[in-house]
């Protein structure tokens, strides 16, 4: 359609139709849908009309090409104009071909593979009626007790934003109305969701405008210069205003600063939270106040359906709010093609081929493995084809390593490690056992496993948390494994053999109990429907693992939030001694396994490190070089990375902050040169007075293998 | 002095007597000090000549009537305008005759005690020679990592601003000139040093400009509303910028909003420290940002002697800034009536007299006692005289009860627990052992101890923190007690005899093995001087226990920050079972303990909660009332708690604020009716764009026995 004739619609337009494209139900509310059981209640609840159904813009959950095309086949019966449903999902790390965790994702810090998964993801979403899935969450984190921490890339913003873009251009493609194989994506949640006060999910957040700015909002903003089609509210407030109703966020930085015009959707129910949330008195009160601010899209509450159009009525609210809100959500429903095609790409016989095809098995079986992070390996990894191995744990065989956020995702169909093991090595050369559950233990269990492992040479532990230890409202004040798990640990080292620990994790967690226990140690995070075969690539050297954290693993949750990107307070801990220095009693201020930081079963050397100058000035740049040597006995990749430091700057500034980082392949033996380019962009920063410029002065920059293991080299920058 | 003749003393100053000023060296830099041998070291390092000492115009830790006098006696005769110097120290919570720490008289909620133990403090100052106290600290806390949170009254504002003003009362009392037995008060650390990420000492703070003013604001300005003469800057960034060169803070805020003319010092060496913050690339940087954000006393650093000259003489600095700090200075020099009398209290023979008297003792005895706190009682306290009791722990005869900040104040002449049972009972009824030391133990103390108490009827185990593991520099990321104490308290339990745990420490920790394990549990914090007999005060029920906590204690440290006066979220927890809701999956969203809870050794019966009516009207007020009746057999004291929540903000608004209280005293069977008064100021708030008023609408009012208990009534504010 051409922008008149969607101006040409929402004239046709009643009040009430307008305000029901501002409404998104779940599948269940609609004619067609095959569970349309228990659907009275909730309309009862919502004081929903049949009408109102009839009129509304969207559908949450909207997937499965049969169902989909049932659904807008009805709704184009019944609905006046003839608007055509959008279909919304939540496709975050794969649909039915499970990725790694978005976390573990991070540690891989490739972001053509991430890409290709969020292609992956968009077509087996989109075969399947889905037009707009709810990623990629870019959320910065620095508190692992947060439970959707596996849904982030991390806790930097400069990373989180490559993910960002490569996530976007993975989903939408180049054209999302002729290529139906992509779906629309929506980044959240706008804004600062990952900082919640305590770890504790949904909780409030506070900052400066100037941290915000700094750290939080670059990645919403990469999405969205990638072209994201749609933003999501965040549950949280910030400062003291709850995302979905704060104008500020949505008014004066979304759409006025960044000129963002796509469609703004709340969270599930957010709209109506800002009752809780204490700034709204009743569901007319926190209708204006979103509608107001921004949303454009209320998901699963009522505050909208029933009070806009009194609101418009009584003068209270403009009418050109809602018809820029509707024409937002028309535009977008334009631009997938919709009003010519609305099934888009739904396709049952596609659906068949497509879905957990053996091509989006090996791009998931590849994410996988290079989302591993070896972090620990006395010279037991990897295995040799014929030692004798006994695999313990409650993950030793099961399918339970989708992680949180994998709805459509089937554990049955997933490569257990045992499946894994068993494609590399004779069979006889594997026993098995449980060893425990994931949070309970007894003497029996334990017994069988002691019994199994004692004639191994080597025992792997697969360990870790349920898929529902973290994830949403899955917050954990103890980020330990599970006691039971422990004791497992403990009881197995009375064997006295090598062990080496597979983690299924989705979160950093406090590694006492575990990484001195081990001598190797590998965290595969929840890798996904090819993750056992993918570890046992790893296990067994088919693959060497290469994945660097994007998280700091803390000492124990009493140092959290513990983050690389740190200050250096006016007190630093030179650990010489001294008294009165920023310090914990206890533990040390460092964390367990720093940023960047992983193994591989290589060795690299580090030489050379050079800068072509000493001084920088505005319009032109200086490269950082360092020379990379193998010097093991395998082939491998390594990430080098690069971070800068000002010295001086108006405000604190961050000991170091990752400007860039090159992934290369060595084979034994090789070199290679890796060069930066520096220039004075990269060296910009937020003023107390919010300017976004740069300081003349001296920098710092460091090259290394993670963000501990550095050398340091400095330049002056010259304005 | 007149002020004209300030004016003129600053005229005849030349620039290096006037930066001299500025300058604050420690006792041992100045002739007449008893230990002058190392002196020549530290004056090189800092490139400063016998002149920049001749000119100093403070000392730091000036204390001792003759030393005092014989630096002052020489210091007179060698600067040539004889310009007295400032005897400055730290009296925090005690001179000799320490007092419970301040987080212990927090939970006094006594302000006439409170203010009664600062008059105290600042008379064994006084009369040892000091002029200005570094006191109160009133730093808001939520973090009981935080080493120096044993030095705040707690995580209230309101109660914090009242405990702020008593103290000050306390310390200048109400004419320094004349009343030479009070000092100076220092207000510290602008601001917010209370809230450093991750509990951790110096670290960096960040939040809102709207959080800052609304929490952690309000204490500084009620002691300043209270006439406290000087300030002290924070060691910590605030939003980027060390509060040590923050102009927004201290001209904006602190001079030109509040009318602050006092005199502004920087903690020790924080000015300095504005290089290592990285704000600063030299000495001299540090110098011009200090004093163009305010500092006019430089502590232990010398950027200030070495480059404010040249500053001014180049023309970066006006000479103006010079000049309004030096006059601030000669001004509190003037206001201590140093230029008449430049010994001012200092006086051997008072010091004999008054330092430790019996009747400094007594009000310690009183405080310490009100200070306790009642955890937990099954009917165990108070002890019979008869009870043959053992009394077991690393700190059953250890005078290091005074807690940290107690400089002067020496363990020898602290009242331990035992010798304060043993003024109580017979000697042949109690036994006593140490069990273990704080944070080690061995077999054979264990077994002493259980050797000790197998014959008793009651074992009261004295546990606790050693001093310096609260205080600054001192933070946990592990809370509970050291192993080896809870190890102890596992033997004992062993015995199957009730258990008193009275414990001794500087925060709130985490009790796991300690409350569940006792029958009876006291917080004694560290009580001071004469905590032992305060201690068994409470033990045999001589003094009905009355503290109420002014902060959570956590479930675990996991749980960090809770404090009761947070936010909704959009998703309260209403413990239902409900999935996606803010919580933890593994402990409580509560504190194991909340603010304002603490029992007696009666109960307290709350009826007839009444409002005086329903709508308030903004010159008006309406009154909140409630019989309290003593229904056990003893007297007590009950502090009343008043409450109150905005239902709906234009900013979210705490579950509830602490708006009054009222601490009676009843007899049993006696019923007392509590009144308060509320009017729509206590209803004022900052508001998104940073006004502070008021909103029409329904507000809460809660009243009861702690923040947690309490019967809810409502209002509505009509404006």
């Amino acid at each position: 359609m051409q922008e008149n004739q969607l101006q040409d619609l929402l004239k046709k337009m009643t009040i009430d139709e307008k305000v029901g494209q501002l409404l998104q139900l779940a599948m269940p509310f609609f004619e067609g849908a095959s569970h349309r059981g228990h659907i009275t209640g909730p309309m009862n609840e919502m004081g929903l009309t049949e009408e109102d159904v009839r009129n509304t813009g969207s559908v949450l959950g909207g997937s499965g090409a049969r169902e989909v095309k049932n659904i807008q086949d009805a709704h184009l019966k019944n609905n006046r104009l003839g608007i055509p449903l959008l279909m919304m999902a939540d496709i975050i790390h794969g649909f039915k071909t499970i990725f790694p965790i978005p976390l573990a994702i991070g540690s891989s810090w490739d972001l053509d593979l991430a890409q290709k998964s969020a292609e992956v993801a968009a077509k087996e979403a989109a075969v399947s009626g889905v037009h707009v899935t709810f990623a990629p969450m870019v959320d910065l984190v620095r508190d692992p007790r947060w439970g959707r921490v596996m849904e982030s890339t991390g806790e930097d913003p400069y990373l989180n934003s490559e993910y960002a873009r490569a996530f976007v251009r993975g989903f939408q493609g180049k054209n999302l109305k002729e290529d139906v194989n992509h779906v629309a994506a929506c980044v959240k949640h706008f804004a600062a969701y990952g900082a919640p006060e305590g770890g504790r999910d949904y909780n409030t957040v506070n900052m400066s405008e100037r941290q915000l700015r700094e750290s939080y909002l670059p990645a919403y903003k990469a999405a969205l210069d990638e072209g994201c089609e749609m933003v999501m509210t965040a549950f949280n407030t910030v400062d003291g205003i709850p995302a979905t109703g704060n104008e500020f966020l949505m008014r004066d930085i979304l759409r006025d600063e960044w000129g963002f015009d796509g469609v703004m959707i709340s969270d599930w129910g957010a709209v109506k939270e800002l009752i809780p949330h204490g700034v709204a008195e009743d569901t007319r009160e926190a209708a204006l106040k979103a509608l107001r601010a921004g949303v454009d899209i209320e998901m699963m509450t009522e505050c909208y359906i029933n009070n806009v159009k009194d609101l418009i009525e009584s003068g209270e609210l403009d009418v050109a709010l809602l018809d820029e809100a509707v024409l937002r959500i028309l535009t977008l429903k334009d631009k997938l093609g919709l009003f010519e095609n609305p099934y888009r790409g739904a396709d049952e016989q596609l659906e068949q081929e497509v879905i957990l095809s053996e091509p989006h098995r090996k791009v998931a079986r590849e994410l996988a493995a290079k989302s591993c992070v070896l972090l620990k390996n006395e010279q037991v990894l990897p295995l040799s084809t014929d030692t004798k191995v006994a695999l313990i744990g409650p993950f030793a065989n099961s399918g339970n390593i989708l992680g949180a956020w994998s709805w459509h995702g089937q554990p049955e169909d997933a490569v257990t490690i045992q499946q894994g093991i068993e494609q590399k090595i004779d069979p006889s050369l594997l026993s098995v056992a449980k060893g425990c559950d994931i949070e309970a233990y007894n003497g029996e269990d334990i017994q069988e496993a002691l019994e199994v492992a004692k004639d191994a040479e080597l025992i792997v532990l697969a360990l870790g948390e349920s898929p529902g230890m973290s994830g949403e409202a899955a917050s954990l004040a103890d980020i330990r494994l599970p006691e039971a798990q422990l004791t497992l640990i403990k009881e197995m080292k009375k064997l006295n053999k090598k062990i080496a620990i597979v983690l299924f994790n989705g979160r950093p967690i406090d590694l006492h109990g575990v990484i001195d226990e081990a001598d190797a140690l590998l965290e595969a995070w929840f890798p996904g429907t090819e993750g056992g075969a993918a570890i046992a690539d790893i296990l067994y050297g088919d693959v060497n693992p290469s994945g660097k954290l994007t998280m700091s693993f803390p000492h124990s949750v009493g140092q959290v939030p513990v983050y690389y990107n740190h200050f250096n307070t006016g007190r630093p801990n030179l650990n010489n001694g001294e008294g009165y220095v920023t310090k914990y009693l206890d533990i040390p201020n460092e964390p367990l396994l720093p940023f960047g930081y992983g193994l591989s079963y290589t060795t690299f050397e580090y030489s050379n490190h050079a800068l072509s100058g000493d001084v920088l000035t505005v319009n032109d740049s200086i490269t950082a070089s360092v020379q990379v040597t193998n010097t093991g006995e395998v082939a491998g990749e390594e990430i080098v990375q690069l971070y800068i430091r000002d010295v001086a700057g108006e405000v604190v500034r961050p000991m170091k902050e990752l400007k860039g980082y090159e992934k290369i392949t060595l084979q034994p033996g090789e070199t290679k040169t890796v060069t930066f380019t520096i220039t004075e962009e990269q060296l910009r920063y937020y003023h107390s007075n919010l300017e976004f410029t740069s300081d003349a002065g001296r920098f710092e920059v460091f090259i290394g293998t993670n963000s501990r293991d550095v050398e340091t080299l400095s330049f002056v920058l010259k304005k």
